[in-house]
């Protein structure tokens, strides 16, 4: 977690921008202006994922440009692009790699989680190949039936990276076994991961509230759990590789799980969009201001449709024209979120 | 769900084969019989994604034509895909397709699950295109700034399949709203999903067995969430689009909930390599021998291993003799594993 709280300290901003694109959050202007394009060169059941995917990438490019001087790290929703099929998940990585380049922190917001054996294969998203490569390494395995040059080609990409998150958001429902080869991969290679905990929505109470026989929230006992699940790997800022995920939108809760999880560092969506202030997560941080981020994606990546600009020229705009005005109107929105953060935060 | 318990009564056999392929279970004379081709076409950093990935294919086509005929549904894992990145991704929907045209029923085992919004996204797995091109219709939205032909293509791509499951595996964490687009989609796609519930891994009970005020576990707290969420869409055989994966290696627990669950279908993991017996998923089928159906993965998919054919001519193979010796293996595996269910279930 080292290199998320550096990179937040460095910019004094603890916010993370959510690179959620959809339709109606992307211009249709760049998917018409792409069209042409993109249809000659693609057809049949492919056209349409393909455009989408590319309409999804200038985006975000857009977005990560927009904001890469002063925000610390983006949140690709990896929802979003699964949506499109596989070209959509070509731009989830293309995005994560671009974000990379430019100097962002990526978490990966992908929600996954399995049993043991299946968690470590879902693991690849922090170890890349390292893991898949040693396997072949095995001659007990399958290495004997492997030639030379295939061994060779297996030992030349241990470090061949395929989704390039910093970090991945993991889902807890099936306890130790299930997390743990996550965390594994994150020690293994200077990553992290963050677990739900207390996710924003409404409905999240209808498990993660209900009391157990000594009084407790579920919620409180997976807070042991994530902390616990934590503890070996405490970096210098005091901070675990193993964070949790913990809504805006409980604000009181927040504050608690604050005081009992020491260790553990906070992604906090539900900021703007959603209903919660900064004000509401201002308890999720710790005596020395740190300790959380909190992302806005909806209030960042749809600024655009406010902007007086888009107004004024919607029906004659060129590809230039509209992605200036995306850039133009999240820089304004990250700049006033982290502000507004600032404010809240930094007593 | 009446797709699959139809299937499964046609060919009196409650199993689904999971595709769950990696390396040590997908044999080395495939990946190296193929590489020469692949490398050639492909080169850098997509050439090893790729040419694991072809060989992934590969294997999956040889074991869904060994099993097509008396085999109701396959189960692919798409952790095993994503390792791979988004060449990965393309041979999962690409399995997923070309076991649906050898009329088998796919399970996706996916075990997605986010807040509403995003779940809606990824119920993109059980509707394509569909809720994608309605959002593009939606003039107010993004319409207007569509030209004619890009509505024209949007119109005609409805239908459009991006990830070809027949069903898929859902988390709950979340609640509620999570869980719903996904019931929504199955709903108006003749689709159908299945929660977890009681997993089949070792540490399923740090958070599944958690005992609540009113003494009852969280996993039973759960069910009773499950069959409600099932009960308005309860098909012709008396089971709902809203399945539970229940884990062959609670027994006792999965006859209480196929007793307090009547409407909901169990997919069984568990099976087999994991140490579930046919006994032990008996009790999870209803009065008529219906109500469940059970996996098994590694016990099909890897029983070229323990074959002759393969010891005697190791080091020495034809694609096409590798090819024979996994199909005819995982014949006789799934057969044996349909006898053993029918000789326990069929009473």
């Amino acid at each position: 977690m080292d290199e998320l709280i550096e990179a937040i300290a460095a910019k004094q901003n603890p916010s993370v921008v959510g690179l959620d694109p959809k339709p109606g959050i992307v211009p249709a202007e760049i998917i018409s202006s792409l069209a042409d394009e993109v249809l000659q060169e693609v057809e049949g059941e492919d056209a349409l994922p393909t455009l989408l995917a590319t309409a999804y990438f200038e985006f975000n490019r857009a977005i990560i440009d927009a904001v890469a001087d002063f925000v610390p790290a983006v949140k690709p929703q990896i929802a979003m692009y699964e949506a499109l099929g596989s070209a959509g998940m070509d731009t989830y990585a293309m995005t994560c790699e671009y974000a990379k380049s430019q100097g962002l922190v990526v978490i990966g917001d992908a929600k996954r989680g399995d049993i043991g054996s299946t968690a470590g294969q879902y693991a690849a998203h922090l170890s890349g190949f390292a893991n898949l490569s040693s396997y072949f390494e095995d001659e007990n395995a399958t290495g004997n039936a492997l030639p030379q040059s295939l061994k060779n080609l297996l030992k030349s990409s241990k470090n061949l990276d395929v989704w390039h998150e910093d970090s991945l958001t993991v889902n807890p429902y099936m306890g130790s076994d299930g997390v743990k080869p996550f965390i594994d991969e994150a020690v293994a290679h200077d990553k992290s991961i963050f677990v739900l905990l207390r996710t924003s929505n409404p409905s999240s109470k209808e498990l993660q509230e209900l009391i157990l026989q000594d009084g407790k929230p579920v919620y409180e006992h997976m807070a042991d759990l994530i902390e616990n699940w934590g503890a070996s790997s405490i970096g210098k800022h005091g901070y675990s590789r193993v964070g949790a995920v913990v809504g805006a939108t409980h604000p009181q809760e927040g504050k608690h799980l604050r005081e009992i999880m020491p260790h553990t560092f906070f992604l906090v969506p539900g900021y703007g969009a959603q209903g919660g202030t900064a004000q509401d997560v201002a308890g999720m941080f710790d005596a020395n201001s740190e300790g959380a981020i909190v992302n806005s994606s909806r209030g960042i990546i749809g600024a655009w449709k406010k902007s007086e600009d888009y107004a004024k020229n919607q029906g004659h705009m060129s590809l230039d024209d509209i992605l200036d005005i995306v850039r133009d109107s999240a820089a304004v929105a990250a700049k006033n979120m982290r502000d507004d953060l600032r404010n809240a935060v930094y007593r």
